[in-house]
């Protein structure tokens, strides 16, 4: 029998990355694509994973009856009973089964799970959050999403929506966010959290190198967040502080309901900031969760960077031929 | 065969209730015994449950061989695994094997949980909270207890020591909290809270009726506060409002992490209050909980009134049985 291969997607906004793991869960070959630049039609991201699935097995030089199986972490709402993409904020999916459009296409099973849901499985399974058994993962980004573990298990809460710690309320009386509530994490403590904040100095005068690369989106890329650290720039280092200022809030709280045995950071603005985004929660984090918990939880950065969803996704994969083998 | 019975009891820092249900699951009949006043040493607390167990066997005429189990909610962090007492902020139980001593007393398994856990558990099972699957449960009464129901199964976390909701941050630089932090959700929405800002406006000469009935430990009972509301004490009303905004921020909060099917509200207050307190709560929680998840969150009164914890008692003896049916 010809080997079998998983093809694993990460479908971004504004990106696709693909790669394909062989028997042993190594990775054989890996590509990356912008989905934007033809316009974000659901058509077109489905076209571009079409052909990035393609490309994959042109690269790896395997033939479609080789692949076993194939999953994507999606920025959106999944039913996983079904396939469907119920809801994607940035994606124009309502209730469309990518999941039978890509069956169709490759004669291979697929799972699809929420972006940052199998970002912090993908941890949990293969990366910083593995050996756990309850686990929070905040991913701040362009803006921040979440993930629950609970019992070696990825909690999709009711309408599979979980997670959405990026909604937490965190400021009274704070800033809009794009959920239409105010006050959210995700006003602070995202790329684009932090270039509002520049741009409110900005009008004060306070300068700061980010303002010339916030795009019309109002986010900036990962990259230049980190060049404003290097360059040492006052403004940028305290959108920083307030995002983790409010980050620890919100770590505090999940840390009294919650209890996890483990916090993982991931996404663009820990991958672009290392260790200091991380080292600036550890020192904020204890005046806000339960003295009592704290010490039982441990706070770590994501180790698989740009591959937490990944490996998540192939974790959909395992998780789902498990679940099949137990019926 | 004689019928056997299941004695449960909610042991408060102030007070324990006791019932004994039959075999149908009715209550036969009930006690409820002050703790406090010989003191609260653990042995006293001890003694109080072991008399108030004796009683219920007196009054409802059956004996100690005729107990199928004993169970209790206890105000502290309790090990299930080993029926130890870990941690009780009021009592002075450290690492104490209560569930040995009553089971030496008399002769039955005993099942310990957390309080308002078994509260939560009650209201899931009994009460209000019956036929979800994801439940979140907010207490408030002299403190703000949680309880965390996931996939139909109580929530624990690590150490035992999940559904502190009360410790979730909603004021970034609030007052202080018995936990040692600042601007916890206790800190306003609880009797300590409400009486806290009483004495506040006190302070600034704004007289309410609570405040004469606020002891040395900080708080009312429930009863004055239903007083307040009836003789339409604007102080009190706005202790009440603020109380009711914060629990709103924080179940909006927990409605966007968890995406609960139910938000139950139970405890000292509720019970004062009625439907007014769940009312106000309505009112303000949508600006504070993700507006995607929102419609799909029941908020519902606790229907067991003071009894959440004595059934919740009930539900802990069912689940250890099933359980070790399993087996």
């Amino acid at each position: 029998m010809a080997k079998k291969y998983n093809i694993c997607l990460d479908v971004g906004g504004t990106k696709v990355l693909g790669a394909v793991f062989d028997e042993k869960d190594k990775i054989v070959c890996k590509i990356k694509r912008r989905s934007t630049e033809q316009g974000n039609a659901s058509e077109n991201v489905e076209s571009v994973i079409i052909e990035v699935t393609r490309s994959l097995l042109k690269k790896a030089n395997i033939k479609k009856s080789q692949i076993n199986a194939i999953s994507a972490g999606v920025p959106g709402i999944i039913n996983p009973e079904t396939g469907v993409v119920v809801f994607c904020p940035n994606l124009p999916w309502r209730n469309y089964n990518l999941t039978a459009a890509i069956e169709k296409e490759f004669g291979a099973k697929c799972y699809l799970g929420n972006d940052v849901n199998v970002g912090v499985l993908g941890e949990f399974e293969y990366g910083a959050a593995k050996g756990f058994k309850n686990v929070v993962g905040f991913f701040p980004g362009t803006g921040l999403g979440g993930g629950i573990i609970i019992n070696g298990k990825l909690y999709l809460g009711g309408g599979f929506q979980a997670g959405e710690l990026g909604h937490m309320v965190v400021e009274e009386n704070g800033p809009e966010c794009g959920c239409g509530n105010h006050g959210c994490l995700e006003s602070f403590s995202s790329k684009k959290g932090m270039a509002k904040y520049v741009l409110a100095q900005e009008e004060k005068g306070r300068h700061s190198s980010l303002t010339q690369y916030i795009d019309e989106n109002g986010v900036f890329k990962s990259k230049y967040l980190r060049m404003a650290v290097e360059e040492n720039d006052e403004v940028a280092l305290e959108a920083i502080d307030q995002a983790c200022h409010y980050l620890a809030m919100a770590t505090g709280s999940m840390i009294s309901a919650l209890a996890p045995d483990c916090i993982v950071y991931g996404g663009g603005v820990m991958e672009a900031l290392g260790d200091l985004f991380l080292e600036k929660i550890l020192q904020k984090v204890d005046a806000y969760a339960m003295p009592a918990i704290r010490p039982s939880v441990e706070l770590k950065r994501a180790s698989l960077g740009d591959y937490s969803n990944i490996y998540g996704s192939l974790a959909l994969i395992k998780r789902a031929k498990k679940h099949q083998k137990k019926k």
